[in-house]
């Protein structure tokens, strides 16, 4: 089998995990008590399957340079910045035509992105493996995670008639938006349903021949990359075509059109790290439930996510908080509405002089 | 009538307030979202009745200079800094001593502390010289303060017979301790129950006497800084003899005890300031019941009390909170809880590392 190649996915733009992210230091800079950053960790989790030399960054401009600080094995060509976020499909777009002309058109890309967890990295492995195999052979394929929980927060691929049952490969029936908590259960429930983590697998040539059928506003602006990196200059072409691209993601772009679309049935302990409550699946709690990060005391204090930068939090009598401290600024919410910091966040927004802290 | 002299004690650990409030910067040198800390306000709160050249300030050793430099109409040696603490009595002592000395044996001393609040001035005002003639006469008087809920923070004096209804003079029945919740209600409604916020009036030469009477061990020390007031060397005499004061407040070593004590019944708006939840009592809450001292966004949050001395404090669907940022330190707890602090900073001692938080 020959190599596969990697795109992982770096953008971000801080908010979930805020304000330990940060526009300038988004989730893929995190560590999350462990003891690298996200971005560090997914490339070596890949590391025994595809080597630093066949991977390609794709993250927003500003970060590129704290990219590279994390991931010295890359060459500087190896981290594209995007001057404008215009979600996955036009990224992938860009580094199908990077990767082809790189390696070859017939490469299998593989798309992570750059801030998820990833539990069982020798499940993971073997599931890329499959799935590269079957890229390899034309298919396109998104890894269906196995859904520990019923989560309203994901997308869903319900699986259709197998085609390497014993591979753990069924062709995708149709992708489900996110549901509400009743059909959330009901998809636990089914057991046909799987996650779609946005983790796929296919030849650059197959998703660029999508990209044609399905998108083909962008393929000038791609051929016009693809000269560039043929012999012109290609960061300059980048900075150029990129505010034309579409902002559109690949799901509604080609995967929810496409024929043909392949998932790989994986159980490898994904997580998206979607918000604060995630440290209680990532660290096991103490002994009074609390999952802490950093300096803390608590009195009577119970169930509660605690993050400090430095410092000290300290707590009494409270339960079922997250209370983060980063730098000067501290956030304290019920855990149970940690899925609504987005709206504090465009609180934020909403004021000049509260821009520095996003 | 002679202008009074006033002892402004301005002791104190900085727990209530922690962690606004430190072992260097305790409560008398906070502002609570006013224009000036509590121990300038208190000298200006006086200022028409008590000249700052007749005012002794005693405190701890180590705040005499943030005191100094709060209080720069008093000279060097109107702030005496205690080498340790050792309660209100021996403090009062050696007052007494030292104003009997710079101004008169019968002069009027008035003691306060320096970290209390007081909103009514001008009925304040009126009820020290009442007080004042009525300490020159003889009396030990203690302001009996109108109580206005039922506090249990607080000891009580019982009104016993009137000396001068119209003045507001009554004999002290009883001095009560804390009393549990029904009993403080009970207190309240029976009308004739005040609060005992140790604000004291008497003559040097009567306290001393009573000292004499009372707490006879201490008055060989007492002579001794007398000596040395005259021509010794009062700073280094204080530094040796401090160490052997009993350790006891003047409550429980003369009021108790004493005969003759009246209390003047005053209506003055007065507050200990005793824990965060008397910023609801100090400041108007805003429209969503929040008391905000400092940079705060708060979605969703009710109630609660909030203090940041820079940077920002976030919060989302909380309420009844108190959230306190001070430097790279954050305190979180229910308002109900406030008055449990000093169990938080009972953790915070039993760790070495903690103690810089202090």
């Amino acid at each position: 089998m020959r190599q596969p190649a990697c795109l992982m996915m770096a953008g971000g733009r801080g908010e979930r995990f805020w304000p330990a992210s940060r526009s300038h230091r988004p989730k893929q800079l995190l560590r999350f008590g462990m003891k690298d950053p996200l971005v560090v960790q997914t490339l070596r989790r890949i590391g025994p399957l595809v080597s630093p030399a066949r991977t390609l960054v794709i993250t927003s401009a500003p970060l590129v340079e704290s990219i590279a600080a994390c991931l010295p094995e890359l060459k500087p060509e190896q981290i594209l910045g995007e001057p404008v976020g215009r979600n996955t499909a036009p990224c992938i777009g860009v580094a199908a035509v990077w990767m082809a002309q790189h390696f070859s058109p017939d490469c299998v890309m593989i798309v992570l992105s750059a801030d998820h967890y990833v539990a069982r990295r020798d499940a993971f492995l073997d599931a890329l493996r499959t799935g590269t195999e079957a890229a390899a052979q034309g298919h396109l394929v998104t890894l269906g995670l196995n859904p520990t929980r019923a989560e309203t927060g994901y997308g869903y691929v319900e699986l259709g008639r197998p085609l390497d049952e014993e591979a753990g490969l069924y062709r995708v029936a149709r992708f489900l938006e996110k549901p509400d908590a009743i059909t959330a259960q009901k998809f636990l429930a089914a057991g046909k349903y799987l996650w779609n983590g946005g983790i796929f697998l296919w030849t650059c040539a197959r998703i660029l021949e999508e990209m044609e059928r399905h998108l083909p506003s962008i393929m000038p602006l791609l051929k016009e990359y693809q000269e560039a990196l043929k012999g012109g200059r290609p960061g300059q072409v980048l900075e150029r075509i990129y505010p034309q691209f579409p902002d559109i993601s690949i799901d509604y772009a080609v995967m929810e059109k496409a024929e043909d679309i392949v998932t790989l049935k994986a159980n490898i302990g994904w997580d998206d790290l979607g918000n604060w409550t995630v440290l209680e699946r990532l660290r096991q709690p103490d002994s009074e439930g609390n999952v802490v990060l950093g300096p803390f005391v608590g009195e009577d204090t119970r169930g509660c996510i605690i993050s400090a930068d430095a410092g000290l939090v300290a707590t009494l009598g409270v339960k079922n908080l997250v209370v983060v401290k980063d730098g000067d600024v501290v956030l304290v919410m019920p855990k149970d509405r940690a899925a609504e910091l987005k709206q504090l966040i465009g609180r934020l927004k909403e004021e000049p002089s509260w821009e520095k802290f996003l």
